[in-house]
């Protein structure tokens, strides 16, 4: 127990958008005290090297990993690290009693052989990633409120998995007519100097990348196959957009009942959400915009019906780094500490 | 007859993008002088006064609209206009034996049924209509060099039959499963003050809009309709990307063949496209961005074949002022009068 | 009364980006309760309908402006009114016992005849605007707290004055000498439909404009010369910057004493700023960014000095619509009311 | 002599933004046939590797740069390095009987003691330099129709100069008070993997960087001495704009005459550019943005005085690849040749 009876937390991983995202919205989370940010690169420098305009809010230094440290001080901790890393410190973490969120791709997969399959590293852990759930709380909060180990959805999946669930679980669509053609901010990216991720070349640009193989592909198959009964394959298109925060998918898929319109769509789709304070269905004819979910935990849904293709074209919009990272692992937090699920987290950014 | 010989031509419609992009790109043109502006609200103006970095380089006034006059003084004709306006005009100036390239939606359709249903106003000109053209030289280059009236392609339109036609026309896919996504950047709105087009609002967003609806689809149709033999209806959504120019269509369809690899569309396309100067087959493994398509009249295609859905995704990225507007409009004229294709057309833009 | 003891406050002028930010910005206050919105030309509209990602958290109406109304259901009222209009209502509401904030600038200058000399109209409530204090609290904290009616700084002075007053306030520089080239995002043009102002415009691009005659000048100068006791005239030159927010001032000036170093400066303006927590002076050596400040009420301030000229440079960074509009207006109310000056305003941005 | 008796020219360090933009510029140079490209940790690779947009245009390898090859084969060379490299291969070129551009600082200073402190690094070629003409073609362009050696000028240095040159040259200004307010693109920062320059990052920002210490001050200020007839100081902060291309330089400084007026000015600067045909002086009252410059090798000021303070404010606005480096370059090569200025050069880009 820290100060004033707060949890105390860590992150592992600070030095990225992933670590500043999570550093910024803990700070103002009223149950929780960050007191541990650790790091490879950056170990040993205070964490105001790395953002100077936050010197006088945050005076942590980055230490070097040890689990048993980690475990000896923090509640709860957060692994912001590259994908592979986590599952070198979770087991030990978790033995000592410690709750563990990873942001990674290392514990989104229940059948490490997929993992393998798309990651190309074989892993021994079978059996901590089998205790691991899926941090996607509109769909597992039940699930996650009895977890130890979450293994926190990535962006894409996010804003996916929350446009196609309705349809899937209430069996509404052909499953394997779904595409999801999503758009990102280059933010997405990380905190890594890349060419491709330069303003001078991305700016005034627009790019598809990773078609028909990208890493979230199987992580949105996996729900998506549970969520229909059977096994699905989605075909899943990302682009990098001008823009920093912010992630757009744009799902197509064929109705089972062509007689469907889009006010039943709707109708559906806020029952779905009614328990879901993060999720805002828009009103009839009206599309989501990535900027009003910018700077919030909230994902926005738009619905369309077109009757002359009989497809129905769901939009989601959320920021990439909140909602589709560091904001909805700390909604699993809230969830695993049996808090409100809202607690701490921006419920509207600014506009515009 | 002209300056030096040169072919006399105007431009109805001066003052918005696709305007001033005709007034720039005519200019270096070798073999058109360009003597005619003309504009309703602007007109007793200066063009200048409305773009004064190039006073030192146009000083041509923008006229009041006279038909009789402008067939007087032009050979060819640019009509830049609104929809519904270019067809109280065309009949007289073709009367007179002008040649009309119209840049709005008048004259795509070869049935004005569709046009009235779309653009919700009735049409007594259908014999006019009739005799139009579509101007896709990629498509239809014989029709277009004995046309006197040619109807140009919207820039959706363009960038999104580039990328379908070879599968269609080699009856490659099944045409009711083709889905296009397709972002622009914001001066595909043209040059008019609308709140959702200022970059407070339109910076740092990504909007999709007329989800099902956008008037380009019935023009896309149509097309597809003639390259398949017969009717088919696609699904099209475009989206408001935060950057000034810049197409990209992202074109999904499932494969009639699951045995075709990408190496065998590259082919196909590279056959389809052998002798089209202004369209650029991507090599296997390689998709295009709008950056390098922006500044020339060049439409960059990339494909990818994804066996586990057994659809073929096509991106294809166009400048949506250039091959998507007036680029495409003087490549007609080229074809119209005789010329090489490529004739005063930017073959190459700036990089960054 | 309101809700929970809550003071209730109205927004005249809800509708553009002063608006949405105040509303956006009074929902996070713990005192207040956001019981009115006023407008003219959305009058009778609900809120929702000009920001409907904010229809989950706003209902209320936007109701046609009537000051009695406002004052019997307000104990404070903000201002965000096209210049000229507020000074129509304000002596009503200051009868009535109403506190005023005004964001334009009715009440920004102590002498009516500036305002009428630079803004082109004449007044007759100079008895009322001998009343109003500059709302400017790291400088007037004290009469903020003792007024009833507070003329809230335009967003450019903000910036400028508060690089400024240190070395004017204890006489360091020339202060004729003082150039203020100031950068600023978009949103400072407001939510109002400019074809100058559109993304296809104004991104990709960089414009000096109203150079020498911008009327922020006079409202510089009239606090510039109260610094220095005497009549200064300032040079200031704004710049339009592709970006939403923020805005930088680089100020430079003449130092008197050509002995001073960075290290001076930098104590000087941390002794200056000791007892403001919305101003962060930059260790020496670091500069600020606007990112910085993007979504906070911060100023940032850094400081260079170079021995080659014997000038002082100094640059701050704000968020134009918060610490330079919105989020200055709630600090002098929470000023005025007796709270503490940080209640309720957000003390960091998301980055990046 | 090559290809119908066109100068063969190669390119050293063809990989970075100043090398493609040479590429691009000099593929529609009539008089010149690009022969070689040379760069060193891309040597072996085909340019096309670097620039794939660029494969159907240029179909040169990048070869490993030896001085002896490139004068064998090239009439001139441009030099695109990182400062310090130039130095080493420029001798040989030379006594070969190369015409050598060099885009780099190396041969920008008559005096090479000010290289060595501003870039650190001692130099014993100068001999060489001092064979060196400057090579701002509005200032030097008869020492350059004569000059085996041109050191390109910076990018700041181009805009700040031409905004200046006016003024110091008639003696109209004191010119100890000259102080630039620069504004750049990233581009200028090189196409180089840098965090600070990820869109990410860069985007929604605006930074002020080497203040009172960039390396383009000793150049400013050795040809504002050489004009001004004695040694001048000036002040200059360069900044980073969230945009691709362009520099803005806003210039001020104090006129020795407080009668003259903006009207005088325009005719001053006109008089100076008279025979300068990338230079525009804009109307009275009209200021340059940098979208107008975007794509050509123009150079636009606008000029304002303002009569309160006795300052003359001068804003020049170019593209920073373009006239602020390889298309001046080129516009030298132009001159050294003989030939007209103007050739192969773009003289408009593309609005918007």
């Amino acid at each position: 127990m820290g100060k004033n009876g707060r949890v105390q937390v860590g992150i592992v991983g600070a030095s990225g958008y992933g670590g500043v995202q999570l550093v910024r919205l803990l700070m103002d989370h009223p149950e929780v005290e960050l007191v541990y940010l650790g790091g490879e690169s950056s170990a040993g420098k205070p964490f105001a090297d790395l953002y100077p305009h936050l010197a006088h809010a945050v005076n942590l230094p980055i230490e070097a990993v040890d689990a048993e440290v980690i475990a000896q001080r923090c509640e709860a901790v957060f692994l912001s690290l590259p994908n592979g890393l986590a599952c070198q410190i979770t087991p030990i973490l978790l033995e000592k009693g410690c709750k563990v969120l990873d942001l990674s791709a290392d514990y989104r997969f229940s059948d490490l052989a997929t993992y393998t399959t798309w990651y190309g590293t074989e892993r021994s852990d079978q059996s901590t990633a089998a205790t691991a759930v899926y941090g996607l709380p509109e769909l597992y909060r039940d699930r996650i409120s009895e977890a130890q180990l979450v293994g926190c959805p990535g962006c894409y999946p996010t804003a996916s998995l929350l446009a196609l669930s309705p349809l899937l679980k209430q069996g509404l669509i052909v499953p394997e007519t779904a595409i999801i053609d999503a758009k990102s901010g280059t933010s997405g990216g990380g905190r890594q100097a890349k060419i491709n991720m330069l303003l001078a070349e991305a700016d005034n640009s627009l790019s598809p990348y990773g078609v028909g193989r990208h890493r979230h592909t199987p992580e949105i198959e996996q729900i998506c196959s549970e969520l229909a009964g059977h096994e699905v394959k989605v075909q899943f298109t990302p682009h990098l957009i001008p823009m920093v925060r912010g992630i757009l998918a744009t799902v197509y898929a064929t109705l089972r009942d062509p007689g469907l319109v889009r006010d039943d769509m709707v109708t559906i789709y806020n029952a779905f959400y009614r328990n879901c304070p993060w999720v805002r269905v828009c009103d009839s004819g009206v599309y989501p915009q990535t900027k009003w979910a910018s700077g919030s935990n909230l994902c926005y849904i738009g619905i369309e019906v077109d009757p002359r293709t009989g497809r129905v074209i769901v939009m989601s919009a959320i920021d990439n780094l909140i909602k589709g990272q560091a904001g909805q692992a700390i909604q699993c937090l809230n969830i695993m500490m049996g808090w409100d699920e809202t607690l701490g987290l921006p419920k509207l950014g600014f506009y515009p």
